[in-house]
């Protein structure tokens, strides 16, 4: 799991019908401290997560799928908004 | 998932009969702003991507076959086209 | 696995019913030596690590799941405490 | 999947039965123009590839234990050689 | 799959049941030539690697469950010594 800054949005066409109507946000992950922690990926969003809030990442094919009950192409998912990530 | 750009195609032979006829294109990981967001990789395409377009690549083994109804090697996959990507 | 240093805690909101109450906590994981050994990244603990202590983390959805006997969107988790890495 | 470059072979014992006779080849990823594009690994072959051959390369553990009809502990394979990797 | 030089050994307490007793063993993934390949893993050992040896490690959580017959929360593995990794 990483904690992640949603960066922006992708539009675009996905052709696998069990994924019509998601949000795919483009994510950034964070250390504390606010350096960068690895590449820029697209994550699917099902909780309303908001431009320039921190959230939590998880990139498993297996968890996404059986978090949303899909057979579908998906791996990388916000799970939950970030409160703090703090030192200590 | 990623976004990546379509930088060219590979030809060859994969030994496996489940592949044949596959389109294995090269594709290269941008971040928004264009700038590089990971290594080269090759991706089946079936959307019929075309060269230098921006596609939506899922990087998940279980994920691919269940799309394509395949037991075989392949993990890499190109789900959509990106019409944009962009901040907030 | 990875030896990884125990250096935050992550607070939010994670909207899986199986994960209420879990600890989330920011390791970094460090080689002999103490230099770096990768990103940040967030680890579900259930052992009860401390601040600042080393421990033992696996990065596997499957083993995850097992471990916990959940279905969950879960990856990373401290699964041991380290008293010693030592060279040779 | 990867292309990569057959640049050497290791020899070694393998303590599992199911491994016995398999050539175990050190491949180094490649970008399209010859660039590096990853860290070496190892990689099963059975297709024959030689020394200095460009290959693609599939890492994925349960694509290689499907291939093969194997329970083994495999997960980097060569599938397929390649005849070009072209830009455009 | 790797091939990487025993460096090292991590003592601590995984609580597993399934993991007692089990040897940690510090990895250093190593390219041909000796250059460094990757960061330092802790592998599990079963196969009675020596300090200083080169090995070859396998970094797959469903492999290593099927290989040792265990449920555990477990990854990286070495299944092999290497007597030889060379050029050609």
């Amino acid at each position: 799991m990483k904690v992640a800054r949603v960066v922006g949005q992708v539009v675009g066409s996905v052709k696998h019908p069990q994924m019509e109507g998601w949000r795919l946000l483009v994510v950034r992950p964070e250390e504390l401290g606010g350096l960068s922690g690895g590449e820029e990926t697209i994550a699917i969003d099902r909780i309303g997560a908001r431009q320039g809030e921190r959230v939590l990442v998880v990139d498993d094919g297996a968890a996404a799928r059986l978090l949303f009950g899909s057979a579908g192409p998906i791996r990388t998912v916000i799970v939950g908004v970030v409160d703090a990530a703090e030192l200590g």
